[in-house]
C-alpha cells in the first residue's frame, strides 16, 4: 500500500496509537519544507507571499468545508481540537443559572473550560451519563431525563476518545431543536474526523470542533471549528487578531462577517500545506465511507479476536463504529499491559477513567498487526511475568 | 556572514520587512524537518515521543526564560503575540468601570480584544496619545494625566510598529506600582524581541508578550509570554486544556501551578526545534546588547541618510533606538513608494495611520542594501512616474 510505504513511522513499530497521533506521510514533511521555502523564496513579509499563503489556507478550507457538508463561510482554523470546541463558548450570551450537560466521556480540556465558564457566567455544570456502554436509544433516553428548562448547552464527542462508542448525534440534534431553550450543541470530533463521514453529524451540531493531526494523518497544530448559522449570529469573538478583522481603514475593528472572526492571528502556515497533502494522501484509498468500511474491517476482526481470548473483556459489546478497540485483560493493569505491548514493538495507550487499553486501527493498519496484537494479548499471561495481585 | 548567508529569502531581494516577518535560516527549516523525522521514528504517540517534545519544549522555555530574565516557571508558549497579550487579560478580577488605558500606536488585535473585554465586563476604554512622537518624558507626562484613579490596566509596545519609538517601560512600571490601583502594565513586544535586550522591559511588566517569527527569525506560529507573579496569583486561565491541567489522577481539573496553566492543548513542537535553532544562529552574531548596536548601526547610517534627501521626513527625529526607520516622501503616497520599491526588488511595507513607510534593518542588513534604499527613495521623483497630485 502506497500510503503505508510514505509514513515512516509505520516501518519500525506497530501502531495502534491513531487516536493519539496519526503518521505524517513523508509527503505531507516534504509538502512543508516546499512552502517554507516557497515563503522564503517570496518573501517571508511581502505581497506575493500574501497571495500565496490565501490561496493555501482558502484551499485547505474548502476541502475541510466539504468533509464537513458545510460552506466554507462557516469553517474556523484553530490550533487544535480543545481550542475549537471552547473558545467560541466564550463570546456566547449566558444568563446566570443557565446549565451545561456534558457527557462524562468528555476530555479534560473541554470539561475544566466549561467549568471555569461556569464559574465566571453563575452557570451550572450538568454530567450526563454515557460512557458506560449503553445503544443510542439509552444515550436519547438519559438525554431526555437530563435536560432541564435551564439546558443551554450541551456537549459530546461524535465518537467517545476511550471506549471509541459513537454518540447518536442527529437524533440528540433533534431533540436539543425540540427543547424550549434550543440547546447548542458543541461537538467534540477528535476521533470521528479522518475516521468516519461527517456530514450528518456536523449538520446537527453549532460547533463541530476537530484537527488535523489524528486521523487525518497531518500535521500537528492545525484543526478546525464548523460553526452552524445561529452560533454565528449569537456569538462574538473572545479573541481578535488582524486574522479575524475585515481590514476595513473606515473601521479598523470590524470583524469579518464569517467564521474567519474567530481565527485570531499569525499561525503557522505551511502546516495547511502538509494537510493538504496528507488529505491528498488518503483520498488514494478512497473516499470517507470506502475508508470507514476498510478501517471497520481491521477493527472488527481485532475485537473479535480480542473477544475469543479468555479474560480479554471488550469496552464495547458490539463491533467498534470505527477504529478504536478499547479492552481490559483481567489480572492486568492496562498501564501494565501498554508496557508489556510496549517493550514487543506495539504501541497503545491506556485509559485510567475507564481503566483500559485502547487500540486504534486505520486504513494503514495491516491484519498481520491485528493479529500480532491479539497474539500478545494472549501471551501475556505467560511471557510478561505475574499478572497484578 | 555566514547567518546571512543560510538565508534564503535574503538572496532574491533587498529585504526591509524583519517587523513583519524575519527570514527563515535553512539550519532552522532542517532543524524542524529532523524534529519531524524523530517524532515519527519514536512515536508519533508514544513515550519516547512525549520524553523528546517535553525535552524539546524545556530547552526552549529555558532559553526564552534567559531572554526575558525571568525564571521559566513565568513563561507560557502560545501560537502568536496577540494570543499571548489577550488571552491572561480574560481572566483578570476585573470590576465594572475600571478603566483600560491603551496606547494609540497598539496593533489593531489587541486593541479590539480590550473593546470587546469592555464590552462584556463593563469596562472603559480610554487611549494614550503617544504615537505622534514625543520623547520619553512626555510620554511619562501623558500617562500621568491620563491615569484616573479608576485605571486598571496599561497597555503600551515596547517598540511601537509603526513609527519604531521605544516607550520608557521601566519608568511607566515605577509611575503604575505608585498608583493606587497598581494597574497591569501589558507590553506587546512583537518588534522588540530579537532586536533589543528585554530584561528591564519585562521586569517592570507583568505580561510581555512576543513572537518567535520576527526579530527572531524562527518560524512562524511559535511564541510566548512572560508573566508576573502577581498576575499568575490572581489571574485564571481562559482556555484550557491537556498541557494546563497538572495530570492529577485525583484531581484531572488541577492546573499546573506556574504559567503552563495559560498554554492549552496540541501545538506542532517541531517548530521549537527551529526557534532554538534561530537563536543559536542569532548568537553567533552576538548576544543581544552587541545585536542591538549592530542593528543601529545600520538603522543609523538609514535614517540619516533618508533625512539628507529633499523631501523626505522621517517619524523619529533622533536616530532610532532599535531597527526600524518609518518615513515620508514629499508626493508620494506611501503605498506607491512601496509598490514602486517593490518593482524595483526592495521589499518594505506602509502603513495609514500614520500614513509612513517602514523600512527595518537587522544584523543581517548590508550597508549596500541601506544605500541603495536612500539611493532609490532618492530618485523616485525622477523615475517612478508622476508624484501624486
Amino acid at each position: 500500500m502506497a500510503l503505508r510505504q510514505d509514513m515512516p513511522a509505520l516501518a519500525n513499530k506497530i501502531y495502534f496509537n491513531y487516536g493519539g497521533q496519526g503518521p505524517l506521510p513523508t509527503a505531507s514533511l516534504h509538502a512543508m519544507a516546499a512552502s517554507w521555502r516557497r515563503i522564503q523564496e517570496l518573501g517571508p513579509f511581502a505581497k506575493p507571499v500574501f497571495s500565496y499563503v490565501e490561496e493555501l489556507i482558502a484551499s485547505l478550507r474548502l476541502a475541510l468545508a466539504a468533509l464537513c457538508g458545510v460552506p466554507s463561510q462557516r469553517l474556523a482554523f484553530t490550533e487544535n481540537v480543545t481550542s475549537g470546541c471552547v473558545l467560541p463558548l466564550w463570546g456566547l450570551p449566558w444568563r446566570p443559572g443557565d446549565e451545561l450537560l456534558i457527557g462524562d466521556g468528555e476530555h479534560p480540556g473541554v470539561v475544566a473550560t466549561c467549568h471555569e465558564l461556569a464559574r465566571r457566567e453563575q452557570l451550572q455544570v450538568k454530567t450526563l451519563p454515557v460512557q458506560q456502554y449503553c445503544g443510542a436509544e439509552q444515550v436519547l433516553e438519559r438525554l431526555d431525563q437530563a435536560l432541564q428548562p435551564r439546558t443551554r448547552l450541551v456537549v459530546l464527542s461524535h465518537l467517545l476518545w476511550t471506549t471509541g462508542a459513537a454518540m447518536p448525534l442527529p437524533a440528540v440534534g433533534r431533540r436539543l431543536r425540540e427543547h424550549v431553550n434550543q440547546p447548542w450543541l458543541v461537538v467534540d470530533g477528535a476521533q470521528s474526523t479522518g475516521a468516519v463521514p461527517l456530514q450528518e453529524a456536523v449538520a446537527a451540531a453549532d460547533l463541530y470542533a476537530f484537527t488535523g493531526h489524528k486521523w487525518l494523518c497531518g500535521p500537528e497544530g492545525l484543526g478546525a471549528v464548523a460553526l452552524s448559522r445561529r452560533l454565528l449570529e449569537v456569538g462574538t469573538p473572545t479573541m481578535i487578531g488582524w486574522r479575524g478583522l475585515a481590514k476595513d481603514p473606515a473601521d479598523p475593528l470590524r470583524l469579518h462577517g464569517d467564521a474567519r472572526r474567530y481565527e485570531i492571528a499569525t499561525s503557522c502556515s505551511p502546516l495547511a500545506a502538509g494537510l493538504l497533502q496528507s488529505l491528498h494522501r488518503l483520498a488514494t484509498v478512497g473516499d470517507p465511507c470506502q475508508r470507514l468500511e476498510r478501517i471497520r474491517v481491521r477493527s472488527g476482526a481485532l475485537w473479535h479476536g480480542l473477544r475469543q481470548l479468555d479474560g480479554v473483556e471488550t469496552l464495547l459489546p458490539e463491533a467498534p463504529p470505527a477504529g478504536m478497540v478499547s479492552f481490559r485483560v483481567r489480572g492486568f493493569g492496562s498501564q501494565q499491559v501498554v508496557s508489556a505491548l510496549a517493550a514487543r514493538g506495539l504501541v497503545l495507550r491506556s485509559f485510567e477513567e475507564p481503566d483500559c487499553v485502547r487500540a486504534c486501527c486505520h486504513v494503514t493498519t495491516l491484519p498481520t498487526e491485528s493479529e500480532r496484537l491479539i497474539h500478545e494479548i494472549a501471551s501475556l499471561g505467560t511471557n510478561s511475568g505475574t499478572p497484578e495481585a
